[in-house]
């Protein structure tokens, strides 16, 4: 399986509380998983600091290696190192202006919010009123958890998506944008995976028959799964498959976990 | 605070499961934590695939944006795909070369393997001996707990360190290494942190408070823990503070602490 049969597509995670370590990047893994079950192959994931030059950077980078998609999280909030909107930006070579439906959905936002108690007031206070600024010519993606709204911004075949860095803001903005990303995303790709175990702790010996059945079985991908060495480990393989149909994905699982087995008894 | 205090890092984390989204990279969190602590700074994480022209490539843009030190996780051991040393050597213009040492120490590690029944040999087949050939110039770095030494490279004040991908064999390789990467990491510097109660649940009105006290006290990074709005909500603000010694790094904390007090309360 060659990454390249999917769209390729790029992450951009934004924070210091990344680079210092405080915090995990879950954000990147969760957005990598469901962009490879749609199909489409995440070439890259980094992590920057809330600096505008590192992030346009980042952005335009991979554009520049053809990336149809790049996704960014983090950045999108009222305080004044969330700055990823800058970075974008500057990225795309565009100003950024107030959008009349993203300073709308704050407006609602905090009058929701206000309405409950959880703010003092629903007044649009400068840091509230950034969250509306967007790069010229993008549209915002409603939140429903938080105030911030996401950002896409098409240009053709391809789109920027701008995503919040709380965990679960992130994740419904990304299914509110996800009928929008479709077309970038291109035809839907199928994914079929199976661990296997290999009934050896050797990763130096499993390689052969790993190595063997990717030879021989085109379009699938095997990866033992490396952990410590202990007499009694069984070290596992997963076996992924990429195809047109679910179907052709599957088959051609069960046809390299069917090699697999032969080579590997082959071995003992 | 400006991160550019400390001696500027980056990470490259390889492998593809990283990219499917299948396994979270807590190694690059725990790698940067580490480096945070001994008063260095981490500009960048990125994630690649298993491909040396991509790991040159990060490589190679870390050293031209400056690092002074470069760590790799993944993609040392016997397998086909573990391909990290080929990205190593193409970045820095090095060949492979078995180093007599890194041998030795795989030789041993697969001796007292197969003493113990965890291998069924300890024969120096191509994938074991792979592990052993190491970019010219470079020492392999003991590995107490798996069978791929850790490898680190100096070239005057600069180094990369490449580390393996299984956690434990990735923090071991690291605290091994750790006396030989003090010269380029330069004087530790010190770091204090403390989290703060807001007593408000509005990061756009904390926002201020914070703003106010990284004017007033330098050499204080101060962060408002984003979380979701909830009228019971108390964000937390994180202070974090860099010096030569810990008594003013922590000095620097509690005037930040003080002051961030007071603008609280003025918002009230």
């Amino acid at each position: 399986m060659s990454p390249e049969s999917g769209t390729p597509t790029e992450i951009v995670a934004v924070g210091r509380e990344l680079l210092t370590g405080r915090t995990v990047d879950t954000n990147s893994a969760w957005i990598a998983a469901r962009l490879t079950d749609l199909g489409a192959f995440v070439a890259r994931i980094v992590a920057v600091d809330d600096e505008p030059a590192a992030i346009a950077g980042e952005i335009a980078g991979a554009r520049r290696r053809g990336a149809a998609l790049v996704i960014t999280t983090g950045g999108l909030g009222p305080t004044l190192d969330d700055r990823t909107l800058a970075g974008v930006a500057a990225a795309l070579e565009r100003r950024l202006v107030e959008h009349p439906d993203a300073l709308a959905f704050v407006a609602r936002r905090y009058a929701e919010l206000a309405a409950t108690g959880a703010v003092a007031d629903a007044a649009l206070n400068p840091p509230r009123r950034k969250m509306a600024r967007l790069p010229e010519g993008a549209e915002p993606v409603d939140n429903a958890v938080g105030t911030a709204p996401g950002v896409l911004l098409r240009d053709g075949a391809r789109a920027l998506l701008a995503l919040p860095g709380v965990p679960a803001e992130m994740r419904a903005v990304f299914d509110a944008a996800l009928p929008r990303l479709r077309q970038c995303l291109g035809a839907p790709a199928h994914v079929a995976e199976r661990e296997v175990a290999s009934g050896s702790g050797d990763e130096s010996v499993i390689t052969v028959a790993v190595e063997r059945v990717m030879d021989t079985v085109p379009g699938v991908y095997l990866k033992s799964l490396a952990t410590a060495f202990a007499p009694d480990c069984d070290l596992r393989v997963r076996i992924t498959a990429r195809a047109a149909t679910r179907t052709e994905a599957e088959a051609l699982v069960a046809r390299a976990a069917e090699r697999l087995a032969a080579e590997l008894a082959r071995l003992r």
